[in-house]
Protein backbone atom coordinates (compact mmCIF):
# COMPACT_ATOMS: atom_id res chain seq x y z
CA UNK A 1 0.00 0.00 0.00
CA UNK A 2 1.71 3.40 -1.06
CA UNK A 3 -0.48 6.55 0.43
CA UNK A 4 -0.77 9.25 -2.08
CA UNK A 5 1.15 11.79 -0.16
CA UNK A 6 3.78 9.23 0.23
CA UNK A 7 4.07 9.26 -3.64
CA UNK A 8 4.24 12.30 -3.61
CA UNK A 9 6.89 12.38 -1.30
CA UNK A 10 8.66 10.55 -3.36
CA UNK A 11 8.32 12.92 -6.43
CA UNK A 12 9.95 15.69 -4.18
CA UNK A 13 12.72 17.09 -7.36
CA UNK A 14 11.75 15.38 -9.99
CA UNK A 15 10.20 16.41 -12.88
CA UNK A 16 6.40 15.87 -13.03
CA UNK A 17 3.02 16.69 -15.16
CA UNK A 18 0.09 18.06 -13.43
CA UNK A 19 -3.24 17.94 -15.29
CA UNK A 20 -5.71 20.50 -14.27
CA UNK A 21 -9.31 20.26 -14.29
CA UNK A 22 -9.15 23.02 -17.52
CA UNK A 23 -7.47 20.65 -19.50
CA UNK A 24 -3.84 22.54 -18.99
CA UNK A 25 -1.10 20.37 -18.64
CA UNK A 26 1.85 21.97 -16.13
CA UNK A 27 6.15 20.30 -16.39
CA UNK A 28 8.22 21.31 -14.01
CA UNK A 29 9.86 19.95 -10.77
CA UNK A 30 8.20 19.14 -7.91
CA UNK A 31 9.68 21.17 -5.02
CA UNK A 32 6.74 20.81 -2.45
CA UNK A 33 3.07 20.33 -1.47
CA UNK A 34 0.87 20.30 1.25
CA UNK A 35 -2.27 18.05 2.98
CA UNK A 36 -4.40 19.55 0.57
CA UNK A 37 -2.39 18.84 -2.37
CA UNK A 38 -1.53 22.51 -2.86
CA UNK A 39 1.85 22.29 -5.38
CA UNK A 40 5.19 23.88 -5.58
CA UNK A 41 6.33 23.80 -8.87
CA UNK A 42 10.02 24.75 -10.40
CA UNK A 43 10.58 25.74 -13.89
CA UNK A 44 7.35 25.11 -14.94
CA UNK A 45 5.99 25.29 -18.69
CA UNK A 46 2.25 25.35 -18.98
CA UNK A 47 0.89 23.59 -22.50
CA UNK A 48 -2.44 24.28 -23.70
CA UNK A 49 -3.19 22.38 -26.48
CA UNK A 50 -0.16 23.66 -29.12
CA UNK A 51 1.03 26.59 -26.81
CA UNK A 52 3.81 26.37 -24.37
CA UNK A 53 4.18 29.33 -21.68
CA UNK A 54 7.36 29.25 -19.69
CA UNK A 55 5.91 29.88 -15.75
CA UNK A 56 8.91 29.80 -13.58
CA UNK A 57 7.79 29.15 -9.51
CA UNK A 58 4.62 28.41 -9.58
CA UNK A 59 2.01 27.37 -6.48
CA UNK A 60 -1.15 25.42 -7.53
CA UNK A 61 -4.52 24.98 -5.30
CA UNK A 62 -4.59 21.54 -5.14
CA UNK A 63 -8.42 21.56 -6.03
CA UNK A 64 -7.66 22.76 -9.50
CA UNK A 65 -5.75 19.41 -10.20
CA UNK A 66 -6.84 16.21 -11.62
CA UNK A 67 -3.55 14.28 -11.35
CA UNK A 68 0.16 14.10 -11.18
CA UNK A 69 2.19 12.13 -13.47
CA UNK A 70 5.78 11.04 -12.57
CA UNK A 71 8.15 11.74 -16.09
CA UNK B 1 -22.35 -4.60 4.15
CA UNK B 2 -18.77 -3.77 2.57
CA UNK B 3 -17.91 -0.77 3.19
CA UNK B 4 -16.36 1.39 -0.28
CA UNK B 5 -12.99 1.29 1.28
CA UNK B 6 -12.81 -2.51 2.12
CA UNK B 7 -13.79 -3.19 -1.31
CA UNK B 8 -10.41 -0.67 -2.49
CA UNK B 9 -8.81 -2.61 -0.17
CA UNK B 10 -9.79 -5.81 -1.94
CA UNK B 11 -8.64 -4.06 -4.86
CA UNK B 12 -5.13 -3.04 -4.05
CA UNK B 13 -2.22 -4.63 -6.92
CA UNK B 14 -5.17 -5.27 -9.19
CA UNK B 15 -5.83 -3.61 -12.69
CA UNK B 16 -9.07 -1.10 -12.14
CA UNK B 17 -10.57 1.15 -14.21
CA UNK B 18 -11.36 4.42 -13.19
CA UNK B 19 -14.15 7.08 -14.24
CA UNK B 20 -13.44 10.76 -14.39
CA UNK B 21 -15.60 13.74 -13.82
CA UNK B 22 -14.40 14.60 -17.64
CA UNK B 23 -15.64 11.29 -18.86
CA UNK B 24 -11.71 10.53 -19.01
CA UNK B 25 -11.30 6.72 -18.74
CA UNK B 26 -7.96 5.57 -16.53
CA UNK B 27 -6.64 1.95 -16.42
CA UNK B 28 -4.00 0.79 -14.26
CA UNK B 29 -2.41 -0.83 -10.96
CA UNK B 30 -4.23 0.31 -8.37
CA UNK B 31 -1.26 0.93 -5.70
CA UNK B 32 -2.96 2.73 -3.29
CA UNK B 33 -5.53 5.47 -1.57
CA UNK B 34 -6.44 7.39 0.96
CA UNK B 35 -9.25 8.89 3.01
CA UNK B 36 -10.08 11.19 0.51
CA UNK B 37 -10.08 8.35 -2.53
CA UNK B 38 -7.13 10.18 -3.38
CA UNK B 39 -5.22 7.14 -5.33
CA UNK B 40 -2.20 5.51 -6.88
CA UNK B 41 -2.14 3.64 -10.28
CA UNK B 42 0.70 2.32 -11.50
CA UNK B 43 1.31 1.71 -15.77
CA UNK B 44 -1.55 3.65 -15.99
CA UNK B 45 -3.39 3.76 -19.73
CA UNK B 46 -5.51 6.89 -19.86
CA UNK B 47 -8.35 6.70 -22.65
CA UNK B 48 -10.59 9.71 -23.72
CA UNK B 49 -12.59 8.39 -26.78
CA UNK B 50 -10.54 6.66 -29.14
CA UNK B 51 -7.08 7.97 -28.04
CA UNK B 52 -5.04 5.95 -25.43
CA UNK B 53 -1.55 7.54 -23.66
CA UNK B 54 0.65 5.47 -21.46
CA UNK B 55 0.93 8.10 -18.19
CA UNK B 56 2.74 5.17 -16.01
CA UNK B 57 2.77 6.41 -12.41
CA UNK B 58 -0.11 8.54 -11.61
CA UNK B 59 -1.70 10.20 -8.56
CA UNK B 60 -5.40 11.14 -8.37
CA UNK B 61 -7.33 13.29 -6.63
CA UNK B 62 -10.30 11.64 -5.24
CA UNK B 63 -12.57 14.34 -6.29
CA UNK B 64 -12.76 13.87 -9.51
CA UNK B 65 -12.91 10.58 -9.63
CA UNK B 66 -16.58 9.19 -10.29
CA UNK B 67 -16.37 5.65 -10.09
CA UNK B 68 -13.70 2.99 -9.53
CA UNK B 69 -14.78 -0.56 -11.43
CA UNK B 70 -12.58 -3.77 -10.90
CA UNK B 71 -11.42 -5.08 -14.56
CA UNK C 1 -39.17 9.22 10.25
CA UNK C 2 -36.88 7.39 8.23
CA UNK C 3 -32.92 8.55 8.29
CA UNK C 4 -31.70 8.65 4.27
CA UNK C 5 -29.38 5.90 5.65
CA UNK C 6 -31.13 3.78 7.11
CA UNK C 7 -32.93 3.97 3.94
CA UNK C 8 -29.81 2.60 2.22
CA UNK C 9 -29.21 0.11 5.11
CA UNK C 10 -32.64 -1.77 3.81
CA UNK C 11 -31.64 -1.57 0.32
CA UNK C 12 -28.58 -4.26 1.36
CA UNK C 13 -28.54 -7.26 -1.22
CA UNK C 14 -31.47 -5.40 -3.14
CA UNK C 15 -31.32 -3.64 -6.77
CA UNK C 16 -31.08 0.01 -7.18
CA UNK C 17 -30.88 2.38 -9.60
CA UNK C 18 -28.13 5.23 -9.31
CA UNK C 19 -28.86 7.90 -10.56
CA UNK C 20 -25.84 10.26 -11.38
CA UNK C 21 -24.84 13.95 -11.85
CA UNK C 22 -24.04 13.28 -15.39
CA UNK C 23 -27.36 11.75 -15.83
CA UNK C 24 -25.69 8.44 -16.24
CA UNK C 25 -28.04 5.65 -14.59
CA UNK C 26 -26.48 2.55 -12.90
CA UNK C 27 -28.23 -0.31 -11.86
CA UNK C 28 -27.41 -2.80 -10.03
CA UNK C 29 -27.01 -5.00 -6.44
CA UNK C 30 -26.26 -2.41 -3.44
CA UNK C 31 -23.55 -4.18 -1.15
CA UNK C 32 -22.20 -0.89 0.64
CA UNK C 33 -21.81 2.15 1.60
CA UNK C 34 -20.35 4.95 3.88
CA UNK C 35 -21.36 8.10 5.77
CA UNK C 36 -20.42 10.05 2.49
CA UNK C 37 -22.94 7.70 0.40
CA UNK C 38 -19.64 6.53 -1.08
CA UNK C 39 -21.27 3.05 -2.37
CA UNK C 40 -20.18 -0.45 -3.74
CA UNK C 41 -22.84 -2.02 -6.46
CA UNK C 42 -22.38 -5.58 -7.67
CA UNK C 43 -23.52 -6.57 -11.09
CA UNK C 44 -23.71 -3.16 -12.44
CA UNK C 45 -24.96 -1.71 -15.41
CA UNK C 46 -24.53 1.38 -16.78
CA UNK C 47 -26.71 3.20 -18.73
CA UNK C 48 -26.11 6.39 -20.64
CA UNK C 49 -29.09 6.89 -23.78
CA UNK C 50 -29.43 3.82 -25.54
CA UNK C 51 -25.71 2.01 -24.49
CA UNK C 52 -25.86 -0.28 -21.66
CA UNK C 53 -22.06 -1.34 -20.97
CA UNK C 54 -21.77 -4.06 -17.94
CA UNK C 55 -19.45 -2.96 -15.33
CA UNK C 56 -19.49 -5.50 -12.79
CA UNK C 57 -18.34 -4.91 -8.98
CA UNK C 58 -18.26 -0.34 -8.95
CA UNK C 59 -17.13 1.60 -6.04
CA UNK C 60 -18.56 5.12 -6.75
CA UNK C 61 -17.98 8.41 -4.92
CA UNK C 62 -21.04 9.83 -3.19
CA UNK C 63 -20.59 13.09 -4.90
CA UNK C 64 -21.41 11.94 -7.83
CA UNK C 65 -24.67 10.91 -6.70
CA UNK C 66 -27.34 12.07 -7.39
CA UNK C 67 -30.65 9.63 -6.17
CA UNK C 68 -30.44 6.11 -5.44
CA UNK C 69 -34.42 4.68 -6.14
CA UNK C 70 -35.33 1.04 -5.21
CA UNK C 71 -36.07 -0.99 -8.20
CA UNK D 1 -38.50 32.13 13.57
CA UNK D 2 -38.70 28.71 11.36
CA UNK D 3 -35.65 26.73 11.34
CA UNK D 4 -35.24 25.27 8.06
CA UNK D 5 -35.12 21.85 9.55
CA UNK D 6 -38.39 22.17 11.65
CA UNK D 7 -40.15 23.30 8.91
CA UNK D 8 -38.96 20.19 6.93
CA UNK D 9 -39.93 18.28 10.25
CA UNK D 10 -43.75 19.79 9.29
CA UNK D 11 -43.27 18.33 5.87
CA UNK D 12 -43.07 14.63 7.27
CA UNK D 13 -45.63 12.32 5.40
CA UNK D 14 -47.02 15.50 3.52
CA UNK D 15 -46.55 15.90 -0.57
CA UNK D 16 -43.62 17.78 -1.70
CA UNK D 17 -41.99 19.39 -4.40
CA UNK D 18 -38.28 19.27 -4.59
CA UNK D 19 -36.18 21.17 -7.55
CA UNK D 20 -32.65 19.65 -8.20
CA UNK D 21 -29.99 21.67 -9.56
CA UNK D 22 -30.30 20.33 -13.32
CA UNK D 23 -33.89 21.59 -13.19
CA UNK D 24 -35.02 18.10 -12.44
CA UNK D 25 -38.94 18.34 -9.94
CA UNK D 26 -39.88 15.22 -7.81
CA UNK D 27 -42.79 14.95 -5.91
CA UNK D 28 -43.61 12.71 -3.59
CA UNK D 29 -43.66 12.04 0.71
CA UNK D 30 -41.21 13.25 2.49
CA UNK D 31 -40.75 10.19 4.47
CA UNK D 32 -37.68 11.09 6.16
CA UNK D 33 -34.46 13.70 6.06
CA UNK D 34 -30.97 14.40 7.71
CA UNK D 35 -28.29 17.46 8.66
CA UNK D 36 -27.08 17.70 5.32
CA UNK D 37 -30.69 17.58 4.07
CA UNK D 38 -30.52 14.21 2.03
CA UNK D 39 -34.23 13.18 1.89
CA UNK D 40 -36.50 10.20 1.52
CA UNK D 41 -39.42 10.55 -0.42
CA UNK D 42 -41.72 7.95 -1.05
CA UNK D 43 -44.36 7.65 -4.32
CA UNK D 44 -41.78 9.88 -6.13
CA UNK D 45 -42.81 10.94 -9.96
CA UNK D 46 -40.16 13.02 -11.59
CA UNK D 47 -40.89 15.82 -14.20
CA UNK D 48 -38.46 16.57 -16.50
CA UNK D 49 -39.92 19.34 -19.11
CA UNK D 50 -43.27 17.15 -20.64
CA UNK D 51 -41.80 13.36 -19.28
CA UNK D 52 -43.51 12.12 -16.25
CA UNK D 53 -41.22 9.05 -14.73
CA UNK D 54 -42.74 7.07 -11.33
CA UNK D 55 -39.36 5.98 -9.55
CA UNK D 56 -41.03 5.03 -6.36
CA UNK D 57 -38.81 5.11 -2.91
CA UNK D 58 -35.86 7.20 -3.68
CA UNK D 59 -33.03 9.01 -1.03
CA UNK D 60 -31.58 12.00 -2.65
CA UNK D 61 -28.35 13.69 -1.62
CA UNK D 62 -28.54 17.31 -0.32
CA UNK D 63 -26.37 18.78 -2.59
CA UNK D 64 -28.10 18.42 -5.51
CA UNK D 65 -31.30 20.02 -3.60
CA UNK D 66 -32.43 23.29 -4.87
CA UNK D 67 -35.63 24.16 -3.00
CA UNK D 68 -38.16 22.32 -1.07
CA UNK D 69 -41.99 23.57 -1.41
CA UNK D 70 -44.98 22.04 0.30
CA UNK D 71 -47.61 21.05 -2.00
CA UNK E 1 -20.01 46.31 11.66
CA UNK E 2 -23.49 44.38 10.79
CA UNK E 3 -22.45 40.37 10.66
CA UNK E 4 -24.76 39.11 7.78
CA UNK E 5 -26.65 36.50 10.12
CA UNK E 6 -27.56 39.69 12.20
CA UNK E 7 -28.76 41.91 8.64
CA UNK E 8 -30.78 38.21 8.28
CA UNK E 9 -32.15 37.99 11.35
CA UNK E 10 -33.57 41.61 10.84
CA UNK E 11 -35.20 40.61 7.67
CA UNK E 12 -37.48 38.00 9.50
CA UNK E 13 -41.34 38.45 8.75
CA UNK E 14 -40.08 41.09 5.80
CA UNK E 15 -40.24 40.78 1.78
CA UNK E 16 -36.83 39.84 0.51
CA UNK E 17 -35.52 39.17 -2.65
CA UNK E 18 -33.65 35.91 -3.34
CA UNK E 19 -31.30 35.33 -6.34
CA UNK E 20 -30.40 31.96 -6.77
CA UNK E 21 -27.41 30.39 -8.71
CA UNK E 22 -29.47 29.79 -11.69
CA UNK E 23 -30.93 33.62 -11.79
CA UNK E 24 -34.05 32.63 -10.79
CA UNK E 25 -35.53 35.40 -8.38
CA UNK E 26 -37.26 34.26 -5.63
CA UNK E 27 -39.67 36.75 -3.75
CA UNK E 28 -41.21 36.00 -0.46
CA UNK E 29 -41.55 36.40 3.60
CA UNK E 30 -38.78 35.40 4.97
CA UNK E 31 -39.24 32.96 8.40
CA UNK E 32 -36.40 31.30 9.21
CA UNK E 33 -32.47 30.52 8.77
CA UNK E 34 -30.16 29.07 9.99
CA UNK E 35 -26.23 28.49 9.99
CA UNK E 36 -25.75 27.64 6.31
CA UNK E 37 -27.95 30.33 5.35
CA UNK E 38 -30.65 27.90 4.37
CA UNK E 39 -33.65 29.44 4.66
CA UNK E 40 -37.52 29.50 4.67
CA UNK E 41 -39.89 31.79 2.53
CA UNK E 42 -43.52 32.20 2.92
CA UNK E 43 -45.83 33.08 0.18
CA UNK E 44 -42.89 32.48 -2.20
CA UNK E 45 -43.40 33.62 -6.03
CA UNK E 46 -40.48 32.32 -8.26
CA UNK E 47 -39.34 34.34 -11.39
CA UNK E 48 -37.75 33.02 -14.31
CA UNK E 49 -37.22 35.48 -17.14
CA UNK E 50 -41.05 36.55 -17.70
CA UNK E 51 -42.82 33.79 -16.03
CA UNK E 52 -43.71 34.20 -12.60
CA UNK E 53 -45.16 30.67 -10.36
CA UNK E 54 -46.39 30.48 -6.81
CA UNK E 55 -44.67 28.25 -4.67
CA UNK E 56 -46.25 29.01 -1.28
CA UNK E 57 -43.66 28.20 1.43
CA UNK E 58 -39.91 26.92 0.61
CA UNK E 59 -36.79 25.90 2.15
CA UNK E 60 -33.66 26.43 0.27
CA UNK E 61 -30.58 25.20 0.55
CA UNK E 62 -27.83 27.95 0.92
CA UNK E 63 -25.68 26.60 -1.07
CA UNK E 64 -27.72 27.81 -4.71
CA UNK E 65 -28.27 31.08 -3.13
CA UNK E 66 -26.26 33.69 -3.98
CA UNK E 67 -27.65 37.35 -2.38
CA UNK E 68 -30.58 38.33 -0.72
CA UNK E 69 -32.15 41.88 -1.07
CA UNK E 70 -34.29 43.36 1.48
CA UNK E 71 -37.70 44.95 -0.87
CA UNK F 1 2.19 41.21 6.17
CA UNK F 2 -2.01 41.66 5.82
CA UNK F 3 -4.53 39.79 6.24
CA UNK F 4 -7.37 39.21 3.48
CA UNK F 5 -9.74 40.15 6.65
CA UNK F 6 -7.89 42.71 7.89
CA UNK F 7 -7.63 44.27 4.96
CA UNK F 8 -12.25 43.69 4.57
CA UNK F 9 -12.06 45.62 7.95
CA UNK F 10 -10.09 48.42 6.24
CA UNK F 11 -12.84 48.85 3.63
CA UNK F 12 -16.01 48.83 6.32
CA UNK F 13 -17.95 51.90 5.66
CA UNK F 14 -16.03 52.40 2.46
CA UNK F 15 -17.21 51.89 -1.57
CA UNK F 16 -16.07 48.39 -2.89
CA UNK F 17 -16.77 46.78 -5.84
CA UNK F 18 -17.19 43.12 -5.58
CA UNK F 19 -17.25 40.51 -8.53
CA UNK F 20 -19.00 37.43 -8.33
CA UNK F 21 -18.75 33.71 -10.23
CA UNK F 22 -21.17 34.65 -12.64
CA UNK F 23 -19.62 37.96 -13.51
CA UNK F 24 -22.17 40.56 -12.07
CA UNK F 25 -20.40 43.74 -10.46
CA UNK F 26 -21.83 45.08 -7.24
CA UNK F 27 -20.84 48.28 -6.11
CA UNK F 28 -22.24 49.42 -2.75
CA UNK F 29 -21.08 50.28 0.69
CA UNK F 30 -19.27 47.25 2.97
CA UNK F 31 -21.08 47.42 6.72
CA UNK F 32 -20.20 43.64 7.41
CA UNK F 33 -18.90 40.27 6.44
CA UNK F 34 -18.01 37.37 8.19
CA UNK F 35 -15.26 34.52 8.42
CA UNK F 36 -16.90 32.57 5.40
CA UNK F 37 -16.73 36.35 3.33
CA UNK F 38 -20.15 36.57 3.15
CA UNK F 39 -21.00 40.32 3.17
CA UNK F 40 -23.66 42.91 3.66
CA UNK F 41 -23.40 46.08 1.47
CA UNK F 42 -25.89 48.98 1.08
CA UNK F 43 -26.91 50.98 -1.83
CA UNK F 44 -26.08 47.87 -3.69
CA UNK F 45 -26.13 48.47 -7.32
CA UNK F 46 -25.87 45.72 -9.88
CA UNK F 47 -24.06 45.81 -12.98
CA UNK F 48 -24.27 42.89 -16.11
CA UNK F 49 -22.82 44.31 -19.10
CA UNK F 50 -25.11 47.69 -19.39
CA UNK F 51 -28.06 46.99 -17.28
CA UNK F 52 -27.53 48.72 -14.09
CA UNK F 53 -30.13 47.48 -11.25
CA UNK F 54 -30.48 49.30 -7.57
CA UNK F 55 -30.45 46.73 -5.38
CA UNK F 56 -30.66 48.29 -1.98
CA UNK F 57 -29.18 46.34 1.43
CA UNK F 58 -27.61 43.26 0.29
CA UNK F 59 -26.17 39.88 1.70
CA UNK F 60 -24.20 38.06 -0.25
CA UNK F 61 -22.81 34.25 0.43
CA UNK F 62 -19.21 34.33 0.45
CA UNK F 63 -18.88 31.34 -1.96
CA UNK F 64 -20.04 33.03 -5.09
CA UNK F 65 -17.41 36.01 -4.91
CA UNK F 66 -14.25 36.26 -6.27
CA UNK F 67 -12.83 39.76 -5.87
CA UNK F 68 -13.56 42.61 -3.55
CA UNK F 69 -11.73 45.90 -4.56
CA UNK F 70 -11.57 49.04 -2.85
CA UNK F 71 -13.16 51.90 -5.15
CA UNK G 1 10.64 20.50 0.86
CA UNK G 2 9.20 23.94 0.09
CA UNK G 3 5.03 24.40 1.73
CA UNK G 4 3.24 26.10 -0.76
CA UNK G 5 2.30 28.31 2.00
CA UNK G 6 6.21 28.93 2.58
CA UNK G 7 6.93 29.71 -1.36
CA UNK G 8 3.33 32.21 -0.65
CA UNK G 9 5.72 33.81 2.21
CA UNK G 10 8.57 34.14 0.31
CA UNK G 11 6.28 35.88 -1.99
CA UNK G 12 5.32 39.01 -0.06
CA UNK G 13 5.99 42.07 -1.41
CA UNK G 14 6.94 40.57 -4.43
CA UNK G 15 4.88 41.58 -8.14
CA UNK G 16 3.19 37.79 -8.62
CA UNK G 17 0.65 36.90 -11.58
CA UNK G 18 -2.63 35.26 -10.43
CA UNK G 19 -4.50 32.70 -12.32
CA UNK G 20 -8.27 32.73 -11.37
CA UNK G 21 -10.46 29.62 -12.70
CA UNK G 22 -12.38 31.96 -15.41
CA UNK G 23 -9.23 32.05 -17.21
CA UNK G 24 -8.48 35.80 -15.75
CA UNK G 25 -4.62 36.92 -15.02
CA UNK G 26 -4.14 39.29 -12.11
CA UNK G 27 -0.83 41.24 -11.37
CA UNK G 28 -0.18 42.87 -8.31
CA UNK G 29 1.80 43.38 -5.35
CA UNK G 30 1.12 40.37 -2.88
CA UNK G 31 0.48 41.79 0.49
CA UNK G 32 -1.42 39.47 2.35
CA UNK G 33 -2.89 35.42 2.32
CA UNK G 34 -4.34 33.41 4.60
CA UNK G 35 -4.29 29.62 5.20
CA UNK G 36 -7.62 28.94 2.43
CA UNK G 37 -5.07 31.13 0.06
CA UNK G 38 -7.43 34.05 0.33
CA UNK G 39 -5.36 36.57 -0.53
CA UNK G 40 -4.52 40.56 -1.05
CA UNK G 41 -2.80 42.11 -4.15
CA UNK G 42 -2.12 46.13 -4.44
CA UNK G 43 -1.46 48.08 -7.38
CA UNK G 44 -3.67 45.23 -9.58
CA UNK G 45 -4.06 44.69 -12.95
CA UNK G 46 -6.72 42.67 -14.35
CA UNK G 47 -5.66 40.75 -18.09
CA UNK G 48 -9.20 39.01 -19.65
CA UNK G 49 -7.79 38.49 -23.82
CA UNK G 50 -6.57 41.68 -24.87
CA UNK G 51 -8.50 43.79 -22.29
CA UNK G 52 -6.49 45.68 -19.34
CA UNK G 53 -8.28 47.04 -16.15
CA UNK G 54 -6.50 48.88 -13.28
CA UNK G 55 -7.93 47.40 -10.06
CA UNK G 56 -6.02 49.11 -7.31
CA UNK G 57 -6.29 47.12 -3.91
CA UNK G 58 -7.96 43.52 -4.49
CA UNK G 59 -9.24 40.54 -2.12
CA UNK G 60 -9.21 37.14 -3.93
CA UNK G 61 -11.19 34.67 -2.30
CA UNK G 62 -8.75 31.44 -2.60
CA UNK G 63 -11.12 29.09 -4.31
CA UNK G 64 -11.26 31.05 -7.15
CA UNK G 65 -7.75 30.47 -7.33
CA UNK G 66 -5.81 28.00 -10.29
CA UNK G 67 -2.40 29.31 -9.68
CA UNK G 68 0.30 31.88 -8.34
CA UNK G 69 3.25 32.32 -10.22
CA UNK G 70 6.44 34.67 -9.27
CA UNK G 71 6.98 37.59 -12.03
Amino acid sequence: MVLPSELLGKCLNRKVSLLLKDNTLLEGTLTGFDDYMNMVLEDTEERKGETVRKLGTVVLRGNNVVSISVL
